[in-house]
């Protein structure tokens, strides 16, 4: 880890040859809401769309475009999700693509679509036509932040990061930029999150380091447990630092696949913790499951439950709901050989002893659950593999968030 | 249905030859927390348990206590779930039915044991063995609704009910009582719902009618997507109504399934509407699906998103977020044919078409939505199954009652 440095600076225009813009066209009432992210040099991608059966229409299209070998830029509104919207949904996110690919000479299949907000309502297309042309315009190699700013939906902050690592000689960057908050619940991509990367890396491998690193970071968040119609994660590779084409799974690969997944947990803990109306974000380690498969399901049913997400809001350390996930959880584990522990900056506590009560320090556990971030360790004593999910508290700000009319 | 009469008086010492109680021993601060009933004539039982695989000590009991041929008591307590006890809870509940038994001339494994409330603490054998006593002393014919009292947790109102119907020439009665509130999301059993009544039935029959029901009426509730480790349904039958001995799938068995189920499904809605919380029962009928699997999920994970729950409270009709819940929900179907329409006393609007959206009275819908109870009907238009389920909104108040510490 000592490898990966990370950035001050870090928007996605940090890499090279990457220009972004972000600007408010009119889908929201003042805030930014489209954005454009383009490589000026020819670039390879790479991304993952959700397992939702009811796809939107950019996802849809996505699937296609994708396929195609080179890609150079993707084009992003907020405040629609062009979900639900039949054949016409389809036709706006392919013009979405074309008027895009016209202002900036490329091919309509070299762009990636991308759309978050409300399902079910039509694209305001002159709306979004025009903004694409001013986006365009506005591209610089300073964008990057407006450009983060310009995907957020009730996101309290821009989740961004940039590291940089050595490829042989050259310094290579990663970046990216990402939108969470609430339908979080990520199976296969996740909401949206965009990467940038002047490695120079074959489609191939880079769809490969992908895929494997989404399974252990994205894919381990919920907010709510909702899986939305429209999460992606694209990344973009532009081989603009010039190292030797990684084509196989060689040393530079592995480190490539390191930075990659870094990246990607960042972004993972941002969406986690930045999650609709969350005041504190829960890291969940389960160790010693008896397969990988029963380490994620556990990991993942107790940063799901309702019941410890309102505990954790409430600063409670009641660990006979985390117990109680992890039984109806579906995962094979053996209650009596469960500890569980929680712990950060301020201390470190075992609340679980072999499934049941231990003695522990009730004012000590609640000082630990008063931070704003939260180590559950549940060590299942029953087998070799490990998982780590992330999650956050449920608040009366998610009720209310959620609970107000359509915005 | 017209043959099964709701009676106005609905407690379980309705039922000829069934005496209870319910008194205070000191579990809680104040409020009623032991319960007996007792059939004073032998009686057959059937039961279901949760399918959490953390299961509570006195469900361990039950699942040998229940293949006895003769039940005739249950006692149940609330402020303590005896789960996550270890074999000092295993040793509790067996306790509990020993002094049961001793007071009401049994053998220990002719009486079931239940508890709910919190998880992981030791079981005051004190306090509760001398409060077996009391209840046993203060069994009576009108004991119905203290017992009913007794086993209240979160619960706002005690769920009762008692039905009569005729079993030839023989007048019947089915009584249950109930409670419900949180972890709700039952997986076989559920909650703990008990019931009796005077049919004369064998031990098979009454064992294949309760699981039938169980799988339509328990199981398709949710308050919060959390399976307890506690949950149980246990109907006693003594026989008192003189009836021919049901022992086949005779014209008498499907009249009495027929009242079992009836009773079951409005003690699953009193749940549903009284989740922890709640301000509203919704119920989501789903028609035309592929396989009864299928409208089973589909129904189920509706009213289990929290975005669709926390809609329900703020009265938006968001369809957008119960179709994304369809498309994650693993069922098969095809979104381009999907209809979805809400319905209550105020009206009926349909608010989705071939899963995309459609012109309709957003001021009818909000009034429609404002009530206390709303139906959800899904058509899937893709094949011939339907399924039910219950469930209510997510409130401020769901989030303070568990948010708030341990009580």
């Amino acid at each position: 880890m000592d490898l990966i440095k990370i950035l001050e600076n870090k928007t996605i225009t940090d890499v090279p040859y990457f220009k972004a813009s972000g600007i408010h066209c009119g889908l929201k009432k003042v805030k930014k809401d489209l954005c454009v992210i383009y490589s000026e040099k020819k670039a390879v991608a790479a991304a993952t769309f959700t397992k939702n059966k009811v796809k939107a229409a950019p996802i849809l299209l996505n699937m296609k475009f994708i396929e195609n070998e080179n890609t150079q830029a993707i084009v992003v509104n907020s405040g629609n999700a062009n979900a639900c919207t039949g054949e016409d949904g389809y036709s706006d996110a392919l013009s979405m693509a074309e008027t895009t690919s016209q202002a900036l000479g490329l091919s309509p299949e070299e762009v990636i679509v991308a759309s978050t907000g409300v399902i079910g309502v039509p694209m305001p297309m002159d709306t979004i036509t025009s903004g694409i042309g001013m986006a365009c315009e506005a591209l610089s190699y300073e964008g990057g932040e407006d450009a983060a700013k310009a995907i957020m939906t009730t996101d309290t902050t821009e989740k961004i990061i940039t590291v940089e690592f050595n490829l042989g000689s050259k310094a290579a960057k990663i970046s990216a930029m990402a939108k969470g908050s609430g339908m979080i619940h990520p199976n296969m991509g996740t909401m949206l999150s965009f990467l940038a990367t002047d490695a120079n890396i074959s489609k191939a491998m880079l769809n490969k380091a992908l895929k494997e690193s989404v399974e252990d970071s994205y894919n381990m968040v919920s907010v709510d447990g909702d899986t939305s119609t429209n999460d992606m994660v694209v990344i973009l590779a532009n081989g603009a630092c010039e190292n030797t084409l990684i084509d196989t799974e060689d040393e530079n690969y592995n480190i490539f696949k390191k930075a990659l997944h870094f990246v990607n947990v960042e972004i993972a803990k941002m969406i986690a913790g930045d999650g609709e109306g969350a005041t504190k974000l829960i890291e969940t380690n389960v160790y010693n499951a008896r397969s990988l498969k029963d380490a994620k399901i556990c990991a993942k049913a107790v940063i799901t439950s309702s019941l410890v997400k309102a505990a954790f809001f409430g600063a409670d350390a009641n660990w006979g709901r985390i117990i109680c996930a992890l039984g109806y959880s579906g995962a094979e584990l053996d209650v009596n050989e469960i500890n569980i522990f929680f712990s950060n900056s301020v201390g470190k506590i075992q609340i679980c002893q072999k499934g049941g009560n231990i003695d522990f320090d009730e004012t000590a556990a609640k000082k630990i659950l008063e931070q704003e971030k939260i180590t559950v360790t549940i060590d299942l004593n029953d087998g070799n593999y490990n998982a780590t999910a992330w999650g956050c508290d449920l608040t009366y700000d998610y009720v209310k968030i959620n609970g107000s009319y359509r915005s």
